[in-house]
């Protein structure tokens, strides 16, 4: 019994642990291949010259890295990112526009802060991004999906949900949306259609949130022309360096207008005074004097790669009747298992056999998704990413054999399987200090 | 105008620049000596040690140290942490109860979110914490101070609010409090006190927020034992290492009962997925390969140097009818004007004679401490600050002499001194990019 749980806030009842972090625990053991997390590849980062370059900012600069600094971040850093977005068409961005926050994550709970108050409606792509529905769980705003297909968000589709939100009265605070390489869908935007929701998005007096951490991870092309680029009025955009550099120093932006800027950054004093010194001289510095634009080329071979691994497996062994998205960028595949299947149900029985992949219930805020699921090919070696696509394609037939057989199955919950686990140093504290990345303890963030 | 003047969240209605913020553009000129920030002496750091470490992490262990890691914190670290309330008498704590956050600042938002609907009740000492007063706002709490002497909170003040608010029917959701050198107060809660607000917490079933940034940073004698060491049930403790290692990190944590901690990590997870892990991993290994606490002698006493600079200056110069608190710990001396003036007036006078100190009001949430000022030590030198003490006295005294001679004074407000800025690299976009610590552009953060 908790002796405080009468005495909660009202934001606190709909918060629950993600898909993602209820995995971590079992996915994390090492004869597991794990689909299932979005962390970057960060050892092909040249690790000994960050090393020297971060330990000569604390000798050299000690009385800036590790004071307090200015909420709103380092201006250096947010010069720098004006010239990272303009790889994406940003031109007119004023480093007086820029908010730099803890990860893009904080930027998109600053603006929801915002913006949203409670009962508040928020449209966002069916899927999203499952930390983008925590946030807005957090806010107990109501998500109100918008189909997407192969070449992202469907303007009808927008068009339509507005009417319907309109004639029932509900106050849309702003429309979420991943236009690049779409976590958890694969998908992108495409030109004609980033034209279209933004005359949407002006005839209906719609504000949009742009997120886009995956923009300059493309495979085949150049990057596409950011929706902010279009419109610098109704478009709010959230960058982040945990893709382009590393996600451990946690450092994200907001670009806004200056009202709504001001705004942020009172929040953001709010929650964390400012973003850490250290890490911003770090992010900033690495955009001065390394070749940051060879380093993403760097990552994107490389994810390439693994984008290829996936595909290839994926196409030579998935049974009849699974589909899935064809990323050409960025670090995901969603795919659909054959009718009457259940990624939800089926997914101890992928553990037992050692394959690991996010449920897609957990990217949609109104318990669709059972059919879905997401595969990331980011983290493991091309290899590893053929043996698990292999697993998983034995699951989904073994599965399809038992469907054939009893009609829809159950033969037991996540917990169920779990219950007996391996002897595993990870269930005993405390645990080992430094395992691989994927074994952190106490589960990895929803990402 | 702002076009999205009519979408905000209710909460941002009540958001505003803190007096601190308000302040430091012009504080920040080289010829005014500022007794207003909070920043700590971190060039007493061995500077090239600590940097050589943290390029070590980053060069040995990338995998860790850049990459994502878990929300509740670095498991090794929340280790750490709980050897270092065992000075204060936490001899219980288990690092799964704690959670590590981006500096306590964010500790603090998460106890509030986790806590606090909008309307509800906060009880917090007169004068508070003025970060604090900036989350309790953005959740639309109702403050209640609670009266403070030269020992800290009074416990029959306390006692009298709760009844207060009782008759009332408000929902008091916690006390938050600061009893070690307070900020602003400078004042400790006594021994027999602390036992006495313990008592009272269970007598009323409350819930006590001990935010304890400063405990080991006293003059005097040994920390004294932390409210969190004599009840486990009703204490939620905030920690942080920005004042006895370095604030650039924001590192900081909160220890809470485990039903609280699952609700905290939750709510971290949503609002910036996990702490950066490269400052994590430095706090740990600082603690685990350096003399910290000889670090923090080291501290204490140049804090002590500059402590006894002060006050010695303030009784040799300020005019009869001042007072102020004879902190021996910490970081700050709260100021009593003489009858009848009032600080916040008198600032421009005070920045135009070039010392800057923050007005009382911006430390109570109902617009009290016109009569108060918070001056703070911490980063001057001993020089400096006789200097800022003796420019202070002679405003106050020619303030009394005006005030004797019209009564009330009101000669401007801020605003109109600072219209015609002195020419300064620091008006104009952009700013150097390394300035002193004190002169970050864009406000320093509200400490
Ligand atoms: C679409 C999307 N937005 C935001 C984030 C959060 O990234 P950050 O590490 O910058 O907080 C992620 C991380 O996976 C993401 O996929
Ligand atoms: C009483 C108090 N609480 C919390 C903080 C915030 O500290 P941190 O840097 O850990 O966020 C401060 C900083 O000055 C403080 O004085």
């Amino acid at each position: 019994m908790d002796p405080l749980a009468d005495r909660y806030a009202a934001r606190t009842h709909g918060m629950k642990s993600s898909e993602i972090r209820a995995l971590f625990s079992v996915v994390s053991r090492p004869e597991v291949v794990s689909l299932a997390g979005g962390m970057p590849a960060v050892t092909a980062l040249p690790l000994d010259v960050v090393g020297s370059m971060i330990g000569e900012l604390v000798s050299g600069m000690g009385a800036q890295t590790l004071q307090y600094g200015s909420g709103q971040g380092d201006p250096r850093l947010r010069e720098r990112i004006c010239d990272v977005m303009a790889l994406e068409g940003i031109l007119d961005a004023s480093p007086s526009e820029v908010v730099v926050t803890v990860g893009s994550q904080q930027g998109l709970d600053l603006v929801t802060r915002v913006f949203v108050d409670p009962g508040d409606t928020i449209l966002a792509e069916g899927p999203s991004y499952v930390g983008a529905l925590g946030v807005f769980q957090a806010a107990q705003a109501h998500v109100r999906h918008v189909e997407m297909d192969d070449d992202g968000l469907i303007p009808e589709a927008l068009e339509q949900a507005l009417l319907e939100c309109r004639a029932r009265g509900d106050r849309v605070k702003f429309l979420y949306t991943v236009p690049n390489y779409h976590n958890p869908a694969g998908v992108t935007l495409s030109e004609e259609r980033r034209e279209a929701v933004m005359a949407i998005a002006e005839q209906y007096d719609l504000l949009v949130i742009e997120d886009n951490p995956y923009g300059l991870l493309g495979f085949e092309h150049e990057p596409m022309r950011a929706l902010r680029a279009r419109n610098d009025e109704r478009v709010i955009y959230l960058g982040s360096f945990s893709k382009t550099f590393s996600p451990g120093l946690r450092v994200g932006w907001v670009l806004a207008p200056l009202a709504v800027r001001e705004k942020l950054v009172l929040a953001t004093e709010a929650q964390v005074l400012c973003p850490p010194s250290l890490t911003q001289y770090a992010v900033a510095r690495y955009l001065d004097t390394q070749p940051w634009q060879q380093q993403i080329k760097v990552f994107t071979e490389l994810y390439r790669e693994r984008r290829d691994a996936t595909l290839e497996s994926l196409a030579a062994l998935m049974p009849r009747g699974t589909t899935w998205s064809k990323p050409d960028g960025g670090f995901y595949v969603w795919l659909k298992l054959p009718e009457g299947l259940d990624a939800k149900l089926m997914q101890p029985r992928a553990v037992a056999a050692h394959v690991a992949y996010v449920p897609g219930i957990g990217f949609y805020a109104d318990g669709s998704g059972r059919e879905h699921m997401r595969l990331s090919y980011c983290y493991p070696e091309p290899d590893q990413i053929r043996e698990g696509v292999r697993r998983l394609a034995r699951v989904i037939e073994a599965e399809l054999d038992l469907h054939s057989t009893f009609g829809s199955v159950d033969t037991g919950t996540f917990r169920a399987v779990t219950s007996t686990p391996r002897p595993s140093s990870r269930s005993v504290y405390p645990p080992p200090v430094i395992g691989p990345a994927n074994g952190a303890e106490g589960g990895e963030p929803a990402i």
